[in-house]
């Protein structure tokens, strides 16, 4: 049995409200899945091999839950267009590169590098419509060490015809072939991905729906970014009174379902995602660089939904979840704003949680280093930086979040395993 | 006479509205000041050595316009608390410390080589009120390569009695000693600081607006910055309409004046501001960050207001430039959303120019690489990141300012000499 032991300031986002910090503890893993965290080594492991840390902090990694990885090559870029305009001008022109397998492989081999390095090892992630590429993100996933889900893009309406857009039979076979080939992953797996509903016919959103439920898939997709976006779906499904209703009459809606943006879904809305279960999926910075809106995720969070957080780069321009947990609480901050100071905002716990135990939960595990999940972790070290007083580890936690510091993180872990060693 | 020639793709922010672009250009500097930019090298420099940096981004350098140096061990930390309390809980305690002046010597060096590395090279910062600290500040900075001006802080009430206040008669005294010794700087030159009004006594006001005249000295201080803050100054100054009216009628309140935040200057302020040539300092993360509300910036532009940009370190979260003009862009589609999309935002080309020409006017200087500026410059390798097709160097550029680019910047110029080379 292979036993892993971490010593250092341990912290441990147990609940929204409450950081559990361990001073000169251990965190300890046997396969991979850890046992606890204790302040003192356990009597069973005496003699085990102790990766001393001294007063480093060791902190759980990150879940990013809503990325595109095609828009990689594009990130930081295009920032002045809305929504509608962006996706036609950069977006689509930048995923139809994705045709070429090579190309691929080396955008993808350095995304996967730069997400372990920067200590996310959960992903739900969209990649392009090309079957190929998408097994390919999902190899260069794998091999750097990150898990989670991947999702081939569906979209055989609205795109770009000639450039990237499938027809419905080849959406169809093209899914069913990628699906196929998803068998020998161990740690990342197969998202069924509708990109947004003006993408795709009813006649695809129904296969996808009836593949869900065969073969038993989560889903992701976008809801209620932009209020032009919300216009043209309310035109495409007279039918459905709100956004949401046109994934859920297709059986897309559900507990295994991520629904990126939400900015502007309102009571009802929010209220349908409560009940399904559904993961509503916060990208602060990308609403504010497209002018999409703010969304109200401490209304969200009071409401008892479940939120995570997403990089959503291109839309976002930030790849570091530090970065990603900033902007939340930022605009979470613009939002208690513009709501007349009524609304809370996110506190540093609070957005921590969001980025941490909120996105593990997705994938089945218990809030903060629970006994039982599997080892996600990122060692820091942020001794260089000057301080003016002894600070406790919640303020090193909050200067961690908000405070670029390079060369900080020493060694990240993904699933029991050490993926990355700094220097 | 020394040449300078830096060769590559020179981008020169002219107007708000228009980069000027050379690629394959020649930047030229002769004794430090620049003759201009050439899209072939002129005949008279034939010979002379041109540093080539292929086709490596030159770019004016920043010029940061508010900051509080001893607030940066603070970076990133106590940022749930709104302005007046997070002053007298983390602020004032951190400010404090400077009473050593080992300790000042040790903060300051590492503070100037941060900007230098990041590429700040002009700044308008305040100090604390100890005046050795101060004097170490402007030796640090100036041994760094960084230019601008530095103020000892005036606080004579308001502050944290025993720990960090002055009388009356020691901040005149004090001020006085640090102005005689300011005489040996060549590059760094002392601003009038008056913390912001609740901080400083009638009498210490009328003093220093009297020693601004008397010794042609420019202020700087903050305004309008919340609206707690705003209802103390209404209580303290009964007298005064508005805020700046506090400033005015004490002599502080002319065009070499510099004020902070202005987050809720309405038309009859900011009318106060144009009419006296005064400069506004938007801080858009710090201004997010505590809470204070979204200055409307491109709405000051629009009216013709003198604008420029600062990292209000330790309010803002980010001492690089890049960073804070990527806030400040965010930060004005905040605005956009709050404003019912009826006002702009502040584009790309907007943002660059705020953070570089429009602070660098300030100091005399015409915008862009003009003829007759001094030579501030960015030399930046950006060719480490993925691309899906060639970029044009307005891409690149704004590229720049929102992608995170560990160690693009490869050398800084700061008044015609080379301060910093990476690697």
């Amino acid at each position: 049995m292979a036993v892993t032991i971490l010593k250092g300031t341990i912290v441990s986002a147990r609940s929204p409200e409450r950081l559990d910090i361990t001073e000169n503890g251990y965190l300890i893993a046997e396969n991979g899945v850890i046992t606890g965290v204790f302040p003192t080594l356990p009597e069973q492991y005496a003699g085990a091999p102790v990766e001393d840390w001294g007063n480093a902090l060791i902190l759980q990694s990150f879940a990013d839950l809503h990325l595109h990885a095609p828009q990689y090559p594009m990130l930081g870029m295009g920032m002045d267009l809305p929504l509608l305009e962006w996706l036609n001008t950069y977006t689509f022109p930048a995923e139809a590169r994705f045709a070429d397998s090579g190309y691929a492989r080396t955008v993808y081999r350095q995304l996967a590098r730069e997400l372990v390095e920067n200590g996310t090892t959960r992903v739900c992630m969209f990649s392009s419509l090309h079957t190929d590429a998408t097994l390919i993100l999902m190899e260069e996933l794998e091999r750097a060490g990150v898990t989670g889900y991947v999702g081939k893009v569906n979209m055989d309406r609205n795109g770009a015809p000639g450039l990237l857009q499938e027809t419905t039979e080849e959406s169809r076979r093209e899914t069913l072939r990628w699906l196929g080939a998803c068998g020998d992953f161990r740690l990342v797996k197969p998202i069924l991905t509708p990109r947004f509903t003006p993408s795709c016919t009813d006649e695809l959103m129904a296969f996808l729906g009836g593949l869900a439920a065969k073969q038993d898939l989560p889903v992701q997709s976008h809801l209620s970014e932009n209020q032009a976006e919300m216009a043209w779906v309310r035109e495409l499904h007279p039918d459905c009174l709100q956004y949401w209703e046109t994934y859920a009459k297709y059986g897309l809606w559900n507990d295994r379902t991520l629904m990126a943006h939400c900015v502007w879904s309102d009571q009802r809305e929010r209220a349908a995602m409560k009940e399904a279960g559904v993961t509503v999926v916060h990208c602060a910075d990308s609403n504010q660089n497209l002018c999409s809106g703010v969304a109200p995720v401490r209304t969200m969070l009071k409401e008892g939904l479940k939120v995570a957080l997403g990089s959503d780069i291109a839309g976002g321009d930030h790849l570091s979840m530090f970065d990603v947990t900033a902007a939340a609480i930022r605009a979470s901050k613009a939002r208690r704003i513009m709501d007349g100071w009524e609304t809370d905002f996110l506190t540093v716990p609070e957005g921590w949680y969001l980025a941490t135990s909120a996105g593990a939960a997705y994938f089945g595990e218990q809030p903060g280093f629970a006994a039982g999940n599997p080892l996600h972790a990122i060692v820091l070290q942020d001794d260089r930086l000057p301080q003016s007083r002894p600070l406790t580890a919640a303020e090193r936690l909050e200067r961690c979040v908000y405070r670029r510091q390079p060369d900080a993180i020493r060694a990240v872990f993904s699933a029991g395993r050490k993926v990355y060693t700094a220097g």
